[in-house]
């Protein structure tokens, strides 16, 4: 309930303020979930959006940041130095800040105007509904509600998603195989490519950038489905792996012509298919969002499942938290 | 000469529309090389202006695109079917399109409403001043000017920008060792990493998608040197290759931080300064934008000596153009 007391003062404060942009701020994998609101306000709104990393954000600020910019910053931790800069950045700028975390008294946290937490524990289990993705949609779609009151997809998606917990748990058993093959046909491989399009992009960004080269040590590149084709297809060849979304947005079509050809070209080419997921009674056209969720679950447990062929917890690391750097 | 009225027609054509939104359209390394124009607008004006490539502007347009909207669309061939398309469709919903082409009939040129042609020749000596590289800064600059008529700076960049040939070449004489030391040093990689950030960063997308995976079928990832520190920077070892342009733009110091980082943990960083090119007596304030042609030319150096040192000449294509796909 903390959560949507947070969110209710996030839109209420939105529809005092007159925003003509957003810029969504974080860095790797955080910036990788904020990422899909990109697709989805320049889908649904006139208002421009961009996303930033962090200190590019910081060092090359956008003329356009000011009062009437709505700045939505994201840190698990909350403690990431740039994020942290760049939201108290926007805020001196008179920016409306967002500043979103897993605790309510983290840097991140306080140097934002308004906050949004979400419940997340290691060890205890959490209801999704109150975790982080759960939450970063809920956020997306508060603000659509908000900006374009004139849909009514946005509530109707908003009431669907309190069921997301049954979903992504039958999501994941169903897919626990698959994953387990995945782990132990590619625990050889040095090198994994990534692809996807669309508001899945990010997902396979940050599962190259922090899954395979943060927590495997494994060579990586996120390639984007209608990139492949002007050069990245060239290194494709039999014994290349790939591992690809086919989502299931309006950008399918990029992802289904970048798996009619590499399925030709690899045998090492590993498809996880939104149209495969278990949706239950989702209306058909919130299905996509939904899938957005289970997919960053099931990337999850792929990863895990390599990790564990390859004796290499997803814990490890030999330079993140051990130095200054 | 041809060019420049070109150009002429497409700022009186831009100063007679209200502009409100700007889209650069391409794919791969043509969207590169449109890429940075973003980060000069994003840093200049307040009109808002995203990249796409071009499926994914086709597929899931923003809503925003309209007759307040330019777009600017590239491909060296003129050919590229999705940029064609995006032309159109761009054209279609009113907005004003430009098409950046080497070919004045080329399908691209007749879709747009506006087109800008180069000087391009495999055989024969070009004029850089009239190449793709100079007339990309000369459309950005000429945009600027009109669209920000109270700064003298782009009028400076202008003139200035005539000297290209020359600082070029210096500069291509001065790294030619360099180059070669690199290629013959990294002729047994099969992984090459880049790095770089701000308009720099396209630079090295394209020459990781285009001069490594496309023409050398070396694996290659290019990591934006803000983002190496949230994941990527883990599969850095002392036998892992970068190649890091480190830029003159205000994100210098996010390309210093990897560079401090990634000395001390891999044997095979290799860092082309854009403070030790040769600008002879170029503006201090204008160094940048030669900077950014500079260092085009001299990346492309640097993989044709790979090239050669390999025996793997990077006209070599075992898909592109050879196949339907």
């Amino acid at each position: 309930m903390e959560h949507q007391k947070e969110l209710d003062k996030i839109i209420q404060t939105v529809q005092e303020r007159d925003i003509e942009n957003i810029y969504l701020v974080a860095c790797g994998g955080s910036m990788a979930a904020l990422a899909p609101m990109e697709y989805y306000f320049d889908r649904e709104l006139a208002i421009p959006c961009k996303v930033y990393t962090s200190n590019e954000f910081n060092y090359r600020s956008p003329l356009a940041l000011g009062q009437k910019s709505l700045v939505i910053t994201r840190s698990h931790s909350g403690t990431t130095p740039e994020t942290v800069r760049a939201c108290e950045k926007a805020r001196e700028a008179g920016a409306l800040t967002i500043a979103m975390s897993m605790l309510g008294d983290s840097p991140l946290a306080e140097a934002g105007e308004l906050c949004l937490t979400y419940d997340y524990s290691k060890t205890e289990k959490v209801d999704l509904y109150e975790g982080d993705s759960a939450l970063a949609y809920r956020l997306l779609l508060s603000l659509l509600r908000c900006l374009k009151p004139e849909s009514e997809k946005f509530t109707r998606a908003l009431e669907q998603l309190k069921g997301i917990e049954s979903i992504i748990e039958k999501n994941r058993e169903k897919f626990r195989d698959e994953a387990d093959s995945f782990g132990k046909a590619l625990k050889r491989e040095s090198i994994i490519y990534t692809m996807s399009s669309g508001p899945f992009y990010p997902e396979m960004y940050a599962w190259t950038s922090c899954l395979m080269m943060e927590m495997q040590w494994v060579h990586s590149n996120a390639i984007h489905s209608g990139e492949y084709f002007h050069g990245p297809f060239e290194i494709t060849d039999y014994d290349v792996p790939f591992l690809l979304v086919r989502g299931n947005a309006a950008t399918r079509f990029l992802d289904d012509r970048a798996i009619r050809f590499a399925q030709k070209y690899s045998e090492k080419l590993y498809v996880i298919d939104a149209d495969n997921f278990i949706y239950e009674d989702i209306d058909e056209d919130l299905k996509e969002i939904f899938a957005l969720i289970i997919c960053g679950k099931i990337l999850r447990d792929y990863a895990e499942a390599l990790a564990d062929h390859r004796g290499h917890p997803t814990s490890v690391r030999r330079y993140m938290w051990r130095m200054e750097y």
